[in-house]
């Protein structure tokens, strides 16, 4: 019985990297489709944004049966509700992908009112933050789910630059305001994504140590 | 056994009915504060938030140990599940009214570009969509989760008013951008929050029916 438990809390595992790989590969589809102007790439997002749906109620599924069928012990009750929560804050990153993906198609073809810079820089710290998160899950890492912390300063203080700059640039150039306009929401989504794998840091160190912390 | 699982069912319900009203006075106190321009009340937003997220951890111990200490049968654990989403959206919401207290104290006292009609309108939907998708819930009420879904679709139209309405003060009065772009972002976050309600409509009728939907 227990093994056969065992087993499964593997399997849950390999999904939940599996939905992670996922949700990295969105968020940077969707940048790069949105600073490549490539309104395939930006289609391809919904496609993903559903396989990643679709993944994150098979894998509560699979938390509910080894709920219903095992009597989990308090240990890996914790174990099991970080996952739910854990593919809760996955499925929101994919949301946030689609969101980018709506501002590249409305954008269209219409030339970019800047070289997107500080983006795809927002968009390769946050993909690493998700990365880093999940390993700290794996390995019941604090040091490495506390770092996820700190990086998410570095994407706060991105998002920053990019809103200053964009202010400016709308009220020296306001015919620059309906495209900077959603260029400042593509930076606020990728902020969020950050948010949303700084929650599952935290998730962890309340995992591993019982204690709630906020760390953003 | 069984009665006193169902027991603590009915607390997990009162708890539950709790946090959403918590979550319609967090919304309701960061508009009225941004309206009012009332520091207090922003501040005590924060609070507020604080105690939401509070209970979501209670209200998720207490789902955890009905999981572990009874053994839920198939219905049961469905129902569990869907508290767990449920507290999840709830919890974002009070995020998102913290996100519109920081916009009132980001603005200070210095004079609103023009007095909030759509906004106060967009939050008195939204909190009526919090406490409609919650009375689904307890009375299993389809009709009424789907009915959320056709309220999201007004909290929209009100944000897209509130969108071109923005846009084109910005373009008019470029000294207003800033203030602009921040009632933007408050469009934005009550967009959101109606969004979370509609996600609490799809779950319920996942509970209800075992169907997945997209209502919005």
């Amino acid at each position: 019985m227990r093994n056969r438990y065992v087993n499964q809390l593997k399997d849950l595992n390999v999904q939940l990297l599996k939905m992670g790989a996922m949700v990295q590969n969105i968020i940077e589809t969707a940048v790069q489709g949105l600073a490549k102007q490539d309104l395939e790439m930006a289609r391809k997002v919904y496609e993903l944004d559903d396989a990643i749906d679709e993944l994150e109620l098979e894998i509560e599924q699979e938390c509910m049966c080894l709920f219903a069928l095992q009597q989990p012990i308090a240990r890996d009750l914790r174990v099991i509700g970080t996952i739910l929560k854990i593919i809760t804050d996955l499925e929101r990153m994919g949301d946030y992908a689609v969101n980018i993906a709506k501002v590249t198609l409305d954008i269209g073809d219409e030339r970019l009112i800047k070289p997107l810079i500080d983006i795809p820089k927002m968009a390769m710290l946050t993909e690493d933050m998700v990365k880093k998160s999940l390993d700290a899950f794996m390995k019941e890492d604090i040091e490495l789910a506390e770092e996820v912390a700190y990086d998410d300063e570095a994407v706060d203080q991105l998002y920053e630059n990019i809103y200053m700059e964009l202010i400016n640039m709308m009220i020296e150039k306001p015919e620059t305001i309906q495209q900077a306009t959603h260029l400042l929401f593509v930076g606020r989504y990728l902020e969020r994504i950050a948010d949303h794998a700084t929650n599952i840091g935290e998730r962890i160190i309340y995992m591993a140590t019982g204690k709630r912390v906020k760390i953003n």
